[in-house]
């Protein structure tokens, strides 16, 4: 508790001097993560004030007891009325006169509601402040994906071994996703994909109720939550044998995966990583096959910038981010490969965090 | 598949007309809920444009085979490259001139990025149509209801045999979700809440290391998601054997929980039944220790209008809406109770859907 306390602390700090950089002097957090991020509280529908000495979070009833746990060095305000008018009181008890707000995160209609609910208050936009702050990760961050990592791959060693034929697509998520919550998740990071051969060419398949056969192809996209930071990993599966094309096809993936975790590194362009991955799959015959971009960030959600992709022009890799690298090909009605692991951005180099088989006779159950 | 498109077609004719009382020909749907309700889309990162005749729904490749299964009557954009070129091409294509958005589900980033990609197109608002559509719920919605607390029931009944003291709140929400699954369910309906004693005065509190043991109280929230649409019920467990005080609390709440269910109808005021629950917990001495509102909607989404709260001024119940009765009675560090159950407003009256036992004696395990 003394911990996030401090770390609540310097999150804040450093949030006022990109404020201040902005010539805001107070700010309202309204997205979820950005406010655990910035003060610790896990609960949902609460507001954080962040003014030039205090922050005030704005919550209600049922999450009292919990803010007031969770934020000791902030100011919990438990509204009994509407969140506008506590923020309103809020705003006033402090002297706020000029308050930035995220655009990226203010529907139309709320800022319309904000204008009116502060009189005399000049609402400026101050986008994505707490978000840029949470693209690289301190040690605290790290530890938290590495134990969502932990827990990932403990459920998928013991999930290996239970895999049968037989099993439908929506029974194996299940079975993952139990495993996952005994190694120690709060659940799973993102609906759990299971998808067996034709299932596996649609990259966000949702698992319905095909069967595992002898032969099936079986991708598994997976990830645990722990701590409210998450992991993602991919991995596909062959019951008994490999046919000879999927091997082609998981063969080129796997190079193309490893060329891009070889492009990882400090000042790496965004764009580079993804043309390692694209560049061994247009060489192999499947570019018009890989329609995703070769991976993103992760941490308290699942997909958080830096995108890696043809389209990231600019932007570079910086030490403390932690990106997944998941290039797959989709061969459409037969069947899908992609691989993922989890990638931490050294001072050096890189550190792959994950750590399970993907060789392609491993993969044979 | 053919059910689907019939209702797709019946939701967007629907949709159009009530645009058209605003006297907006057309309209962007950006929100998930929103797509899936009037398309059968239930992937992510999509958005619908409905036209005066047609209908087109933007996606990327990750859904492009998914996307055309599942909205047959559709015309399905496969975009390459940014969402706003693609809307802009299928505005341009459409000749349309006047466009409707939800000024509750676009932020004002994404309305700035809408003005300067639809260059010569006229925003205007034109919000919560298709969220007023799915206020009252269409057969096929209330039987996807009944599976998705089928599924809660039939895992809460295993569940119940399966508590034993030592357990954690963290081991007993694994346990609880993946009965569920095994019995049918996509996932929990939301994050499952199982608080042990002290835990259970925090309305939301998220499963941690507390454990069961003699004579505790156990609150479990918690529901299914069953072909989109979830349940939301609740249920208190007590281990051995039942305080006295909790007992006299135990009682209040469910008599307070039929007041509200008895007060439900067609036509009653939603503050009506809100105000039956708190009248008696507050001749009982609890009013202060009920700090929420006494149920909301549920449906594709687990918070829905209609607000049973005594804040909701205005508004009345209408057939087809589905609802949580829920009240409960917290009292900080020591227990809480809640009892929830789902019911339908029907013509005449009502149905309650739920039909887990809360009568006191079996609620001891």
């Amino acid at each position: 508790m003394a911990a996030m306390k401090r770390i609540s602390r310097l999150r804040l700090q450093q949030f006022r001097r990109a404020l201040a950089d902005k010539h805001v002097p107070a700010a309202l957090v309204t997205d979820g993560p950005d406010v655990r991020y910035l003060s610790g509280f896990t609960g949902d529908d609460s507001w954080l004030l962040v003014g030039p000495r205090r922050a005030a979070l704005l919550t209600d009833s049922r999450y009292a007891e919990q803010a007031e746990a969770e934020c000791p060095g902030i100011s919990v305000v438990v509204r009994r009325g509407p969140m506008l008018e506590a923020l309103a009181g809020a705003v006033r008890r402090a002297r706020i006169r000029r308050l930035g707000f995220d655009p990226e995160k203010v529907s139309v209609a709320v800022r319309s509601r904000l204008v009116k609910a502060l009189r005399g208050v000049r609402l400026v936009q101050a986008g994505g402040i707490a978000r840029r702050l949470r693209i690289t990760k301190d040690p605290s961050e790290v530890r938290a994906i590495c134990r969502a990592i932990q827990a990932a791959e403990e459920a998928w060693r013991g999930f290996c071994k239970a895999v049968r034929p037989g099993m439908t697509e929506q029974r194996l998520a299940a079975e993952l996703d139990h495993r996952m919550r005994l190694a120690g998740a709060e659940g799973p990071a993102f609906p759990t994909i299971c998808a067996v051969d034709a299932s596996a060419s649609m990259p966000h398949a949702r698992p319905g109720s095909r069967r595992l056969k002898r032969g099936s192809v079986l991708l598994v996209d997976f990830g645990a939550r722990v701590r409210g930071y998450v992991s993602d990993l991919t991995r596909c599966l062959f019951l008994g044998r490999i046919r000879p094309r999927v091997r082609a096809v998981y063969q080129a993936v796997l190079e193309a995966q490893s060329a891009a975790i070889s492009a990882v590194g400090p000042g790496v362009g965004l764009a580079e990583v993804d043309a390692a991955a694209r560049g061994v799959l247009e060489a192999a015959g499947f570019g018009k096959a890989f329609g995703h971009g070769t991976g993103h960030g992760i941490g308290l959600e699942i997909h958080e910038p830096p995108a890696l992709s043809p389209q990231a022009a600019k932007g570079r890799l910086e030490p403390g981010m932690v990106v997944t690298i998941e290039p797959g090909v989709y061969l459409r009605g037969r069947f899908g490969i992609r691989i993922e692991d989890n990638v931490l951005i050294t001072e050096r180099g890189r550190r792959v965090l994950t750590s399970l088989e993907k060789d392609l006779e491993a993969m044979v159950v």
